[in-house]
């Protein structure tokens, strides 16, 4: 059995986390930390976890930790990881962090975006981005992964076909993606209390999300070319789910078949990413609680656009089950290991 | 007092219609019709206007209606307002039509978009399109009025301002539309049984959607150019609301201030067009119930890009508060009677 | 014009006194203050009322407050009218107080359920009981209004027509209660972040609401004899509303037919208070944004027990609805003025 | 691998059944049949379980069915399972019905509450009801079981403690239980169309459920006495779980430590039941997709009242959850078998 941590493990994607490692047949849960929790059983802060697992939540103390597993998923907020991994690495640990202190290859980058001055800009070259369907080898022998954004993971993989083919045209991509509550976190404040969500729509950041750099970097790697993309956010009053609304210009159009081919083909043996038929389009709906990446594909003839959709679970393959993914590339499990679950429906 | 009729008042246009004529300083509700509901007391059909009117549904009998009423509000599925409205027309009636038969100019274009030959092409000239931002003049002494579909008003309104001066790239506007589940009317079917919409999010009618014709055309008659726009709409699970999230590419690029300042000017009279100020963005929550269409706008100087965001009630400036307010200009009462109403929050 | 100010503006009670008196025709809304948002425009805290209102929240000095309104709506959380109604009553002010701190006649009470000693006892005894529909007399020339908390207001108007009666055994009643978020303020905090509320129901302080001696000693008024309830309040995932669900059992039972005559004799010239007919059951969902509550009455031959529901918006007829009603009351407006007002649907 | 199959698997509790037997590890789905889908895919009708399962759904034909598969579960309309059911059993099949046909003794008691003559009342003595807590060695060996009805479910687990010893007085249960939507099935009609769901909460059936002859006859046998219950059920705007508020008095009062004693002795070995300590009281948000039952107690000495709060997903321990747990047990697998999962949250 593998020993593993989750510190920072009482936010949504701790619990994504718990909720589907506690059934990993390959898994043991040795440790769970969280600064506001510290002292309570997990069932208290997850009610849902009750007689699946019987640890409280510790304080993470990073020498203490490290005799107590072998991989380390960290879930902390923007600026929090980059100090704690540089220990756990020194110490020979593997770690899977979901936070964004790794994604970005140049440090300069969390300045103008983050506005933080990265501690350890050294290890970024180290880590690799664990995007399995992008950077599969590389996850193998990784001993520091970057864990993508939810809504990087989205629209990377619904632009990866055509991107990587070099058959867009790089500074007309509009992405519009909108995204459930627990993509927040689980801190409250006035813009997520219930009546301020419920019955509404907004855009948010306009022009300044941090998934924008982590984005048009995957891209730019993919196309091999400088990408700029539009990218606009919106919080939709429900709890789990994202899709993003993708719209390019290819430079020479292919119709909705064969752009289907396109996909069906660059995905053809990917576990966790599935390509729509027919008349059916993606909805995050059908995928809560699932590891999938649902992606649909419509030519307009009559303007030119394309239009690519691509749904997923936030906190499946958005966040925690993608982390997992990642441990079971990295430990030589099979890949689908404890995540080949159907989205819940209704 | 004005003698009103509403012609299919079943329906939840029919409903908000009703809800926001029982308070109208200047009008009796005379004739309520309803294929569905006829016989049945209106309060049985809508509880919270108990105590507010009496009336029965009754059925539509065209040369019955045209005694009780000077003014009728049609709400009538796509195809049914194009004969009683000649034979009302005829009777020396005004017709404020709900329904899409007659915001085309061109009777081809029913044919393609809405499957059916248009059953009065003559018709379609006379009539006005109900949009009192931009033909305020026309509507006043129009006889028949095509109450704009609710996408195209949040749309129009958005890009009025960039259009009709020219400042656009004609081919590069995409539209990002989401609405909540009202839009899709009162018939029950399975994609909007309540658990098949909530906690999703989808795209529909990629391409397709029977307002892109109706879009075009103002958007065409405004630049006084052929546009041609990629719509696509979102099912949000909401019951009332829609935001227009739509990209566009300036000819040369003016910064959010100054487009803001163009988008005063345009509106600067208007009782009815609210124009974001500071960090504030457009949601419909806060247009619940109310006849406002609330804008934003914002330029990415680092994409190019300019993006405007468009929010109203789909049931009130999108459908009944705006055939009210044409209503309202076409009888010379003031413009906004009956209809200066905050949105509910929350 | 009456000159009105609202002290504790900010939360969703004060949003809603705002949304209703902007359209009051007797009414001035002369001073909005806020300790959170003093400074701020109301309509960026408020963006529905952009153009109703160009007020900016202002801090709650009294002695400078007296001088800028004749009649004061306190929308303070438990504890914080006490002090400043005193003063304001000392300078011939009339107060209608939306918080709890004058609803319950025995000082000893607020000892025992909210936890505090209070600090003015001797106004206790002047305060009148804001529920018109009881106390309609006492409310016209009274100084200090109590207005009456949500949860009673619906369970008081369910109950009233059999207690007073002296139709139930008294020790023998259930109140089931439902309420929507907005319920619980404006202050976000973990249990109410969207993704903790949403899909779920729960009950909340079992035999502990604070509402409990306040519901007990009106219906021991009214009933002229002690009345011990039962009552269990539940939170859904709604922003507005309340249903309670009454079970009650008869001395000497009559039928439901029986008892709508009842009721419907006992609310006969009452304008915001409507018993449900036919097969109609009442639903919260048609009350938003108004001043009705909905009553339903059912005996059950085959158990014994009778059951009643009522409906109210916990915004309207809850608070800020009813606070107007006791305000027209009070100043000899007509008691609808301003509240006359459908709920939306949907 | 055990051959099973699915009668009527497009509606809710199909899928339901569905997507927990895909990952079963001792069972082969083997046919999945429905009228109205019939030679669609499944991965059609629900999109989360494509790659999952890769089956058409044909259509019902006994004598071809039975070839197919050694247990069927059918999730047939009231009425529907009594014929097939006959059939199948003479063939030497198990069946596990999620329907109402087999749960009630007495045939006379469907004319009265289901409006139909039983078609086969000589099997109602033979049908075993499914609620494993109680029944579990009538289930081993059975032919036939009658899954419990949701409403049932959550109310017999969260009464058996007291019932069975004798602690309650028998006419005075209240039962309030609060449904999501997906409880009343999958076919689209008015009441369940979105916006006329969300935003909202109401009784429904008073007095006339038909779930209540279920609940009382079940109470009656635990408590070796004739128990009456008084039995609301309440819509809520949420697609899944159940929460029942039972209001009973004891003849001789516990309080609340002793009462979660005597709950904790009588659940001790069921995996599925969890009695709930502290503070906390159950939520069906943290049980969606799982096949747990929560129950709290509470009693309150002020006012003599003892309250217990029972939740299930409607579709897990309220339906097909609880199914597979009776196949288990029918076939001597571990009980919870494929069913060991937490609920999602958020």
């Amino acid at each position: 059995m593998l020993n593993i941590a989750i510190i920072g493990g009482s936010g949504y994607t701790g619990g994504e986390l718990l909720r589907l490692l506690v059934n990993h047949p390959e898994v043991r849960i040795n440790l769970v930390t969280s600064v506001q929790s510290a002292g309570r059983p997990v069932h208290e802060v997850f009610p849902g976890l009750k007689g699946h697992i019987d640890k409280i939540f510790e304080p993470f103390v990073p020498d203490e930790a490290a005799k107590k597993a072998d991989i380390f998923f960290l879930a902390l907020p923007a600026g929090g990881s980059a100090g704690p991994v540089s220990r756990l690495i020194s110490m020979g640990k593997r770690v899977i962090d979901l936070g964004p202190d790794f994604r970005l290859r140049r440090s300069e980058a969390y300045k103008t975006w983050y506005k933080f001055e990265h501690p350890n800009p050294s290890l970024l070259s180290g880590a690799v981005y664990g995007l399995p369907e992008i950077y599969r080898m590389e996850i193998k022998p990784a001993r520091l992964i970057a864990n993508p954004g939810c809504y990087p993971t989205s629209i990377i993989l619904g632009l990866a076909p055509l991107i990587k083919s070099g058959a867009l045209i790089e500074d007309q991509i509009i992405i519009d993606s909108k995204s459930g509550v627990s993509g927040v976190g689980r801190s409250p404040s006035l813009p997520y209390h219930f009546p301020e969500v419920n019955e509404g729509i907004e855009a948010y950041k306009l022009g300044n999300h941090r998934h924008i750099p982590e984005i048009e970097q995957e891209l730019s790697l993919l196309g091999e070319k400088r990408v700029t993309v539009s990218f606009t956010p919106h919080l939709v009053p429900m709890s789990r789910g994202i899709l993003s609304t993708i719209y390019v210009k290819q430079k020479s159009a292919m119709e909705t078949d064969g752009l289907r081919g396109i996909y069906s083909d660059f995905y053809r043996d990917e576990p966790f990413v599935r390509i729509m038929e027919g008349e059916a389009l993606p909805n995050p709906r059908s995928l809560r609680g699932a590891n999938f990446c649902d992606i649909g594909v419509y030519h307009d003839k009559r303007t030119g656009w394309t239009t690519i959709l691509s749904a997923i679970d936030n906190l499946g393959k958005g966040a925690s089950g993608q982390a997992i993914q990642n441990m079971n590339i990295m430990m030589g499990f099979e890949e689908s290991m404890g995540l080949n679950i159907p989205g819940l429906f209704p």
